[in-house]
């Protein structure tokens, strides 16, 4: 079956992606429908599988820029939990007809940032056409052959920590959706965290210590909850510590918005992990290392549940979206 | 954001995704957002990627069990151009609300048989919802490290080689469009050749002598000329070679068919590969064994072009839908 435009495809591919490749062996200068991926020595291979929608994970007129962050950090994110570090991507690109040349060469060059800022290329892909965006990605990453970081290790009394701050991407999105009301020079602070979050892939520098991890993708109670139902265990968090940027921490001190709220929703991407309290001082210097806040936000408990200043918490933000 | 049903997409899992991962540690039960790719000594894994959208790549009615047939066999003669054979793929699910139960045990027990027949398990994937199907996966096969089988290879005075036979996929599609008319008992053959497409992954028993090769996706034309065109060389072709069913035979006997328009067109997956003529007869030793037909169509030349019957053909059908 003919199913493509074959001539757009082959100068979108020279003009937009050749450059994403880096010139790397494994893309075989996307002559071929197919790449590899080099096994090293004592290494293993972590795949992970996004797929982005329009009208689902972003909206219509949201920056081409934004959408290439999204794809990435959902992945990168994952890669990062798992204990990995980054190595290349395959991008597969079913756009409309009218998202051509202006949209493809921001969409490209914001990706090209994030390739040198992380340190990944592109292997290769699938261009289709579509009514609408439709953009799904794996990531690669590289893991030691003898460790895993999974979501199943966490050990009761272990602390919990979290990376970075909570709740700035919900925000801006609960802004966008006119949810709620923002001063003027708050509007381009929150906005941006919810177009454009960022991330330090710090997974493979925990992954000696840490007892499990996760992203946080749907929330903060969600993703803690799934480090904690296999094992039948609970969490014990202290409200005060939970991380807030200096802007949220007035937005509730206003009554702006209220901090449980961040904590039932939002996809700031950051990683919840948890680990013995004898590695604390170690995480204290990789968050100086990689100038990231690592926040100890409370413990693993026998008693299931996850609990707030010692109050059970009731929640219906069960997170499921992946397999494997 | 909270972008997707939980609870439905726990339930699909569970009931119809989870027999695909054979188990395997691979998948990490599919309980986290990742799986790995084992690195095997002395072997890199290759890894392509093909996304199929409805009204695309196949009609909104077609069977679960096609669609399936479809994602697999496009992908897995991706793996066995390069010369690799299959290991393991992810998969990125979009689906309308209505294609679930039914939909999905029709589309995922296709996807079983074809596990088993070929010998590749899944590792995870992800779930969303859509106006439309589309389904993306890539696809990981391993490969010698020292060894990869490409489409730029070719040398003059190389044989040619087609494994199966060509045009009936075609067919099929132009029975279903209603472009021809056939007998009724030929319907069922080429619908299901069209529904169907079967192949068999020797790519990874011809790598240490084909020089190069590349599975027909766009058209016999179109893809040996992917094989001509980084090296500016040409290829004799006769036409009484080209292998065809039986029943092909008959329609362009009757005139129902035009041979030609089966060479411009049409995916059959089938191979075509070129190989130093002292390999003949090892080539023959394959075919017996794995009980498929390959046949010689031709040679390599020097003076560019394709030539029927040494007629220089023209051609207009030009294939680039992948890159990498």
């Amino acid at each position: 079956m003919n199913r493509k435009n074959k001539y757009t495809e082959s100068f979108i591919i020279k003009k937009y992606l050749k450059k994403l490749n880096f010139k790397k062996i494994e893309s075989l200068n996307f002559d071929n429908d197919a790449g590899f991926l080099k096994s090293k020595k004592n290494k293993n291979i972590i795949v992970t599988n996004d797929t982005i929608l329009e009208n689902v994970d972003f909206f219509k007129n949201d920056p081409a820029e934004s959408v290439a962050n999204k794809i990435v950090i959902y992945n990168l994110s994952d890669i990062s939990a798992m204990g990995a570090y980054p190595y290349a991507y395959t991008l597969s690109l079913s756009l409309p007809k009218n998202k051509t040349t202006t949209w493809l060469k921001k969409f490209t060059d914001k990706l090209l940032s994030l390739q040198k800022k992380y340190n990944f290329f592109l292997i290769g892909g699938d261009l289709s056409k579509s009514n609408k965006i439709v953009i799904s990605a794996n990531f690669y990453g590289y893991i030691s052959k003898d460790k895993i970081l999974t979501r199943n290790g966490a050990n009761i009394n272990d602390d919990i920590w979290v990376t970075g701050t909570i709740g700035d991407s919900f925000i801006g999105l609960k802004y966008l959706q006119k949810k709620i009301i923002l001063k003027k020079k708050f509007q381009n602070y929150y906005v941006s965290k919810y177009l454009y979050p960022s991330i330090k892939c710090i997974g493979y520098k925990i992954i000696n210590f840490a007892s499990s991890a996760i992203d946080i993708s749907d929330g903060f109670y969600g993703d803690l909850e799934i480090l904690l139902k296999q094992k039948k265990l609970g969490a014990n968090i202290q409200l005060s510590s939970i991380p807030l940027s200096i802007k949220t921490k007035q937005l509730i001190k206003n009554k702006s918005i209220n901090i449980k709220s961040l904590l039932e929703a939002g996809d700031d991407y950051q990683l919840i992990f948890t680990a013995n309290a004898r590695y604390s001082r170690r995480i204290k210097r990789i968050s100086q290392q990689y100038n990231i806040n690592i926040t100890n936000v409370g413990k693993i408990v026998k008693k299931r549940g996850i609990y707030i200043n010692n109050k059970k918490i009731r929640f219906t933000n069960k997170s499921f979206q992946h397999f494997a």
